[in-house]
């Protein structure tokens, strides 16, 4: 069972390596199971379709989600260092894998939204998710932010800005169009803190005391 | 002769149509030729391979860019309100097409960067054509920004913002993403321009007076 499960797992992370790196309909089935060292009996065993696989690969990278950008650094307490950590996990894969790979969500999600419902259904609810988590830590940031601020929109602006700026550093072959973005999402933290400083503290919600989050957001049930 | 370059004409506005909705590797020769309406024996006389087809696609989409998104509104003179021109002929986009077709470069960028080089190449181009345009934009608004303000770090920052918003707008079948991200962007650009007034004019650089610009970029010869 352990090794079917090896089996199975091994697949899934093939198989989003080389749609990120290529795209879905350019990678064969073939290549997969070349790639995963694995037979064609188990693969359809475990996806009798290349959609099943499209859609489980999904479910994979949102539970990565969890476990690698959203990973709690149990050193870095304050909520506006965690955003930005997240970025730099962004950036450190573009580095790690010399511009190869594409955003995880990002790429399926430019080449199937149209094509393949299912899959833009759940990559939806992904995206949701991954906006909530930026929403509560911009929450966590209490009155560092002005009172007035929709944080549910911001969190949707960094998450527009981190997927077109992994987009424009694989295109270009050089992080300084990801820069450029987080040096002006800094820019623009800053200058809604310093605005935030010369007005009254939000009255209805007092400022949480800052600490890890445990939560873990599920990213299928959103 | 006008009938065959409308055929080319044909064949490279349908196939860049298709592979904004559904990709370049799902997208078959066959299908392309049916839809334009036209004979293998003239698309091969244009294309002789898919490749040709897709670089000349991009070639195609990089002179759109000109008379579509970057064309000059005799009305519109503030420069600061042609950025966010620029900004709105993307949404107009996702509604004429409810959200089925991807952004022009955005979409064969996610699927080709890694496996197609040269597509690559020619896509950082227009890219970096995109950005010096809105760079223009950006210097036309003279000392409405502040002086230190590195006006190409803000120029990638909007092109990438946007692209994010395009596809995360695409992913939801949903404009809120993308109007939370244009929103966000007028708030900075709204936070620039205050921090600008309390500040010395720029010295070095007199304010132009905003006129229509009527340079056009050469997408290919960036």
């Amino acid at each position: 069972m352990a090794r079917r499960t090896n089996t199975r797992e091994r697949l899934l992370t093939t198989a989003a390596e080389l749609f990120r790196r290529q795209g879905y309909a350019q990678t064969g089935v073939n290549e997969i199971m070349q790639q995963a060292k694995t037979t064609s009996g188990s693969f359809y065993h475990f996806f009798p379709t290349k959609e099943d696989l499209v859609l489980a690969v999904v479910d994979h990278i949102g539970e990565s989600l969890d476990t690698e950008v959203f990973a709690t650094d149990p050193e870095t307490t304050d909520p506006l260092d965690r955003v930005f950590n997240v970025l730099e996990s962004y950036r450190r894969h573009l580095v790690e894998n010399d511009f190869a790979l594409g955003s995880p969500l990002g790429t399926l999600a430019a080449e199937l939204s149209e094509s393949h419902p299912q899959v833009r259904e759940r990559l939806a609810t992904l995206f949701a998710g991954w906006a909530q988590h930026m929403h509560d830590m911009l929450e966590d940031a209490g009155d560092r932010l002005p009172a007035d601020l929709d944080r549910r929109t911001l969190a949707e602006f960094i998450l527009g800005t981190v997927e077109g700026a992994v987009l424009q550093a694989r295109v270009r072959h050089s992080l300084a169009p990801f820069d450029a973005s987080i040096a002006a999402l800094r820019s623009h933290l800053a200058m809604l803190a310093a605005g935030s400083q010369s007005a009254a503290p939000r009255a209805s919600q007092p400022r949480p005391t800052p600490q890890p989050r445990t939560t873990t957001v599920d990213w299928r049930a959103w």
